[in-house]
This record gives structure tokens, C-alpha cells and sequence, in this order.
């Protein structure tokens, strides 16, 4: 095999409860990446559709991740890098992890596979560091799993897959206007509350129990988030009134998508979420607030080879 | 039916990752409550044997507890309170809880079974606020529903029970030293570092997930603490030598029981747990310090009627 081309799904961090910890893989939207065996040595990136970014291999994140993979497992060969890039980057549904985690899959298929999708997830961390500047495995974790995952530990990359309740769609805004990473991480207070850490995480550990006893009614009571939303929120115009919008047109939580701007929700059943989207994008419109508005089945496969 | 006779047993609360929201039920350990209906209203505590407790119904946990109870659900009848103590109170296993849910548990039974088990947690909470300042559900969910529980939110007494894998064995020893719960509350910091927090719950949501999965090697890398123990730990002899005897014996984890004195492991298979025992009690035999040690496996029905 000389080339693969993959679709890298967009993710959806944090999901209220579980800073730093979970995320999910959604499905419609997302990047196409295009991996060419090369005789040359090393790592290259040819186009980059749909995006303004460095083709610096030093300097994009697919590349860096790509770098730190070959670093680990040589190769004779080296490795073309194509993306039409859909997902913005700054807009809080995973573009990094997208990137970094296609590259290390997409070379890791045309090696021959060494390495399993979980054990991919630690070269992929070197292009999450580029773009962040703290490495977290939230994002990548789903794209490259699927479905819904908790990163146990950060430091030595425990990664769990959950499992996904057949009804749960999600409806994710993304307000066009960018907000780092690293700038939402920096507005966070260093130290929280014990009281409100002891309910963030009596409501994560229910929320893992609603995933596997398919508890909608559970899951709905434990998507809460006292500790992180407070701070982020102020970054995100209207974030309260978008909030407040989706779960009075009967979304079971919403919060904010990773470290913003995007808002989603998440609703049993792909009627309520469309509902949802429609209550969620009337806010920013009165605000005259440009918008994309993505319904998403939970994608339970995360990245999918096309060809 | 005019009179029944339970077994109250004690609690493991915290389980090292879940502070104030985790709890297991003991099995061989605990109280003897036998609840006599009488024909003058109201609670009275007959005899009390085993621990020196007090006889007036305002202060002793089991008779706050029922009046709790009668508050919201009036009798004609009244119920007196007989206690076998065998749990010493201090001792980080549940000693109030015990008492206050089976003081409930055992006139429900009396009045025909008005409430659930979960419905009684609300009123053992009356019981427990007296017993250590500041009412806590994490020992009292065990007592009542048995295996495994999580209590979402103290707040709404929104309370999970949990699967048990079947091969766990837990060890709990008892240094003899009181322990007041209101003083092992005293000693932590009102705030907590975010990254640790972050730590605790990623460990706690992988331990709800091992729970489910019986992924014993999960849940032998979720059991850490590094938010409670530390500080706790400053008030427990030797609890650092006795914790590592019993990883190195073979227990999954090892951590403070609720808020201590005594020192809980967890192993896979009743041979480990044994000899995690003998592990832990040479530490304080060097001490010439007073102890027990119980082998239980977890107790997934809770409250037990005898007659």
C-alpha cells in the first residue's frame, strides 16, 4: 500500500464533567487526509486545502506528530501529507487532534500497523503540544478510538473506551470567532474548590455509569460542571442564553465543546437534537453572530479509512 | 409484626479515588439492632451493649435517625431501639452509619415498608449529621443497598449502586485509636490543586468503569489519592509502611477507610486477602499497637434481616 486517504473526525472534549478526561467522536464532520509513501525519506506536507496553515514539517501539527512516530518506529520511506482541512482551527471540536491523530494512523496503516490505535495516541500527543502548548490526550483519544473515552491518566496515557448509549446524538454551535487553547486554559484558577471537585466528581462517576446502564435520565443529571464552565463561559458570547436554549428544546446537557467557542448538546434521539440545534442557533442570530450548526450521531469507529 | 432483629454492617467510605462519594459494604462485620414496636409513641433506646453510648434518643445516631423518620411519616405506635455495638465508633468503618440506617431500615420494615431503601438514606442523613458535624451519604448508601454505591450529589441524595466483581476480597485493619471524623475533616485544605483534582477524577471515573468491566488491573491503577491521603495520612501510625505491605502481599490498592483510623485493601481471591492481612498487622505488631483485622467480601445485599 502506497497511499491511504482517511476521514479524521472533529471531537467534542471535557463534555461538562469531566475536564481534561472525556471526550467523544463525532461523525459528520471532519477532516480528509492524504498519505503518500515516498522514496525520500522524512516528512512532507504537500497541500492544505481549506485552511490557512504552515507547511513547516517543524511546524504543523500532523507533521510534528508524523516526525515523533517515525522517531519511535524508523522507516526506509518517507511520507507525503494532503488535508482538506474542514474543521477551523480555535473552534473547539478537536482541528489539532484531527490532524496530529490522521497523520500517526494514516502512517501507521501504510507501515503495516506496529502499533494499535491506543498506543498511537502518544505520538500524536507531540502535535496536541504544538498546538496547545500543554499536551492532553481528550481529543485524541476519541478521534482515534471512537465513541466515548476517559483518559485515566494523562502522564502515563491510560485511555479507556466507554461505552456509547444507541440513542445519544449530539448538536454541536460553532461560533465563528477563535479562541485558543491556551488562552481559555490560562483564564482557569490554578486551585478549586474541594467542595465543588467532590461534586465534579460524583457527577463524573455517575456519568460513566450512565454510559454503561444506558441511564438517559442519569446521564442528564450528572452533565453538569461547576468547576471549568464558570470561567470559560465569559469568553463565549451569549454561552448561557445558547445553554439555557438547548435544554428547554430537550437536549439531556449542554456545555461547552473543549476550551470553546463551540457549545454542544447532547439529546436521546436524532429528532430533539435537530430541535435543539434550531433553539441553540436562534441566539446567535439575533446577536447577528456568524454560526455552523453540526447534528452528530456519537461515531463510534473514530478515524475511517476512505481508500 | 411487632419486632425484628438486623444486621447492621460496617462501610468502607472513600475507597482512596472517590472522597465523600464512594462506598463498599463489609460482610462479616457489624452491629446486631433489634426495633420493638410499642404501644407509647415515640423512640426510646433500650439496652446498649458493647460500646458506651448515649441512652437519650436526641443524642444517640439511631434514635435521631428514627425520629427523622417518624417526622415524615408519623406512627401511632412507638419503637424501642436495642443495640449490639459492635462496630467502635471512631473507627472509620461506619459506626454511625450503621446504627442511624439500621434504625431506619428496621421501623420501615415495622410500618409496612413505606420507603425504599435509597427513599431511607434522607433519614439516616439525621443521624449522621449528628455523628460527625457535617452529613455525609458515602457510608450510609453501602448499609442500605449493598455492593457497591456513588452518590452523585450529597446535596439531592441522588445515590448509584454499582456492580461488584465478583473476585474482590477486602481487608480492613483497625489500629485501636479514635479517630473523630470532625478532626480528620479539619486537617484537609478548603481548596485543591486543579491539576490533582483532575487526577482524582479521571481515577475515580476509571474505577466506576472497572467496576462494571471487572477489569481488576484497571481497578488496581485507579485506587490513588493524591488529594486526601496525604493529609490524612499525618494522623494514622505507620500508615505508609502498613499500605505498602499490602501492595506488596498482592492487594489491587490499599488506602485510609472513610476517615481513618483503620487502613482498607482490596484484593482479587479471599488467599490474598489473607495474606495482605498477616502483611498489614506486622507493621503494628512492630508498633506494640492494638488492632483487627477483618476479610470480607463485599456485601452486596447491605442491611440483613435475621428474625
Amino acid at each position: 500500500m502506497d497511499q491511504i486517504e482517511i476521514f479524521c473526525p472533529g471531537s467534542v472534549a471535557n463534555i461538562s464533567c469531566g475536564f481534561d478526561v472525556l471526550g467523544f467522536c463525532l461523525d459528520p464532520i471532519g477532516d480528509i487526509m492524504r498519505v503518500t509513501k515516498t522514496v525520500t525519506p522524512g516528512i512532507t506536507i504537500g497541500t492544505i486545502t481549506g485552511q490557512d496553515l504552515p507547511k513547516d514539517p517543524q511546524k504543523n501539527v500532523a507533521s510534528v506528530a508524523a516526525i515523533a512516530l517515525l522517531n519511535a518506529h524508523p522507516s526506509k520511506y518517507g511520507f507525503r501529507i494532503d488535508i482538506e482541512k474542514k474543521i477551523k482551527p480555535g473552534s473547539g471540536i478537536g482541528s489539532s487532534a484531527a490532524s496530529a491523530a490522521g497523520a500517526v494512523f494514516a502512517i501507521n496503516e501504510l507501515m503495516g500497523r506496529p502499533y494499535s490505535r491506543n498506543e498511537l495516541v502518544q505520538f500524536a500527543m507531540a502535535g496536541e503540544a504544538l498546538a496547545s502548548g500543554a499536551a492532553h490526550a481528550d481529543n485524541l483519544a476519541p478521534v482515534l478510538l471512537g465513541g466515548f473515552t476517559l483518559v485515566r491518566s494523562n502522564a502515563s496515557l491510560d485511555i479507556i473506551k466507554l461505552p456509547s448509549p444507541p440513542e445519544l446524538v449530539a448538536t454541536v454551535i460553532h461560533p465563528k470567532i477563535e479562541l485558543k487553547t491556551i488562552h481559555s486554559r490560562a483564564i482557569l484558577k490554578k486551585t478549586i474548590p474541594l467542595d465543588k471537585a467532590v461534586q465534579q466528581w460524583g457527577n463524573l462517576g455517575a456519568f460513566v455509569s450512565a454510559l454503561y446502564t444506558n441511564d438517559y435520565a442519569l446521564l442528564s443529571r450528572s452533565l453538569k460542571d461547576k468547576v471549568i464552565e464558570p470561567y470559560r463561559a465569559m469568553l463565549i458570547p451569549k454561552f448561557k442564553e445558547v445553554k439555557a436554549a438547548a435544554i428547554k428544546a430537550g437536549a439531556l446537557g449542554s456545555g461547552i465543546s473543549g476550551s470553546g467557542p463551540s457549545i454542544y448538546a447532547l439529546s436521546r434521539g436524532i429528532k430533539i437534537a435537530e430541535e435543539v440545534g434550531v433553539a441553540m442557533k436562534t441566539q446567535f442570530e439575533e446577536l447577528e453572530l456568524e454560526y455552523e450548526v453540526h447534528i452528530s450521531k456519537i461515531n463510534n469507529e473514530g478515524i475511517k479509512i476512505l481508500h
